[in-house]
């Protein structure tokens, strides 16, 4: 029996990168019946380790880790340092500095090692498909293996690299596509769409995630066929949650969501502000090197608590999100859930 | 009661523009237990009350006709002539001529009259929220009057126009995009965010459409609050319909689909094809004055049942549409949808 099947709720948190996903909040949404997930990109494997490490404090309860499968370090260096020059005002703006525009692989051998001696229920990968030795010494750990898909494609490949579950994710979820590629070939599948063509061409449990606010959205995608939902931006007003006081402020208005590479060099779905307006057109395909070189810029306009300077990731159902516990936004959308399936 | 309420199975034929409606489809989706439609679009009035003419000899159920409302005549002329230059060789291609970019309104006023004259069930807007006048005179006809709206917004709007419903349409249908201004600042949302955004802010029976490929997503979208689903795409394929044999072709294959501008001057999704692939970079906002640009090209691709000159509206989980007759796809939509929610 699969870790999804043994969950009290159908209900996944979803790993937020970059300071949203705590120990806190794993915990608290793994207490509640759901399952907690850490975010381990961007941090070292010694910080992932440590995170783990406090989750095990807080609860006995089986939970997830996420790892970033590491891209194609080779990129246009003409059209990034154009970008570059491009970021300088805006780093002056902030008194910042344009960070080093660099690829690094986020200490990806040493997180499978980590993760390989010491395993946690579920690992979750994302901007890729792990290779089968890596899938391997995750499943003779005894972890479950889940991979990200955006499309039916790339949820057949992660079936056939031996993958336990997929996280079929919508064009609809805040945060960073997860596709394997960077590509605009790629298609943007609604989450509803997708669940329907990878449910026809795929015979393991998939998990929804993209634009679900609340118990009749998680209703919905059950219906379609998942296993459970996934749900980011909806646990990211959450108490437990690491999100920013002004990208709190701005989940809570009607403001649009948009695609966007300006902040990191791969496609991510923020809240529109003037760093995205400015600087999205011809953003290059560059990632981690764009995070890395806006780091600092972000990292200021967050200190000022701008909103205008910084990522506000986002899901196109922001508006939804509500400030409670962690745990009682399980219980919510769980109670929700059932009301809506009753209907 | 509305006419939704009253329908047997909870299944709306979308109005499909451009040859795919048929009376026969509309008749045969009414028969059925489903709500068929006319798609008015590119036809005139007269043309118009022949078609219903035709169904009401085929069904004496309710029935829709759909009416596209006129946007804005005034278009970036240099843009347009630059396009219209980038039609040239495709037109010859296909030893056609490049048609004369105009603007009209789609026998707008003719159309109201009609409708207003000898009422349908229903009349669906698209493109557009209609002026009180028409909708006020479409109420005494004795008809409900439903608005396609792409964002919470628009569906506010809608309800405020005196909308008795609302058909909201996901980034994931097939066909043009029903924004009320074909901008590219509209947020361009999956249908369950969408759903769920609206069903807070809009007291209204929801029509939910947009890549519903099969009962099970019928029945995720009346879980998440619809009233009922509209499919398009999976009835592209249906006996009765009017689609080409080159595009039923296209439907059934795995081909990925986009959204352009380069067939008519207005968002729609297709199948990428040669056309869209050389032609939507640059295309510009112009509607109609493209349709009518690129319409010589597009019949004599069909002629030469050529897939890559002409438009293969499609919505995103087309692959999953089959060669049925219409009746049985209504039957089959409603019983996988009595399946999916027994589960």
């Amino acid at each position: 029996m699969s870790v999804v099947d043994r969950l009290a709720h159908p209900i996944v948190q979803a790993p937020m990168a970059g300071g949203p996903s705590t120990p806190e909040l794993a915990a608290a949404v793994c207490d509640a019946g759901g399952l907690g997930f850490l975010a381990s990109g961007y941090r070292s494997a010694a910080q992932t380790r440590d995170a783990i490490g406090a989750v095990r404090e807080r609860t006995g309860r089986p939970f997830g880790v996420n790892v970033f499968v590491p891209g194609d370090p080779t990129v246009d260096q003409r059209e990034l340092s154009r970008f570059l020059e491009r970021l300088r005002p805006e780093a002056g703006r902030y008194g910042a500095s344009v960070g080093a525009a660099r690829f690094d692989d986020d200490d990806w051998q040493a997180k499978l090692e980590l993760l390989s001696a010491d395993a946690v229920a579920v690992v979750s990968f994302t901007f890729g498909c792990p290779p089968a030795d890596a899938v391997g010494s995750l499943h003779d750990a005894g972890s479950e293996v889940w991979v990200t898909a955006t499309t039916p494609d790339e949820a057949r490949l992660a079936a056939e690299a031996g993958a336990d579950a997929i996280v079929l994710q919508g064009v609809e979820a805040g945060g960073h596509r997860g596709a394997f590629l960077d590509g605009d070939e790629g298609e943007a599948f609604g989450i509803l769409a997708l669940l329907r063509l990878a449910a026809r061409d795929v015979d393991l449990p998939l998990v929804a995630a993209g634009g679900i606010p609340d118990g009749a959205g998680v209703a919905a995608v059950l219906v379609a066929g998942a296993a459970a939902a996934q749900l980011g931006t909806a646990f990211m007003c959450a108490n437990e949650a690491g999100t920013d006081p002004a990208q709190r402020r701005a989940l809570q208005s009607e403001r649009p969501t948009r695609l966007t590479r300006a902040f990191s060099g791969r496609q991510a779905r923020g809240i529109v502000n003037r760093f995205m307006d400015e600087l999205s057109d011809g953003a290059p395909f560059a990632y981690p090197h764009v995070h890395y070189a806006t780091a600092p810029l972000r990292a200021a306009a967050r200190e000022r608590d701008d909103p205008d300077g910084f990522n506000l990731w986002a899901g196109q159902a922001h508006r939804l999100c509500r400030d409670e516990p962690a745990g009682e936004i399980v219980r919510r959308l769980a109670s929700e859930a059932q009301e809506a399936l009753r209907r």
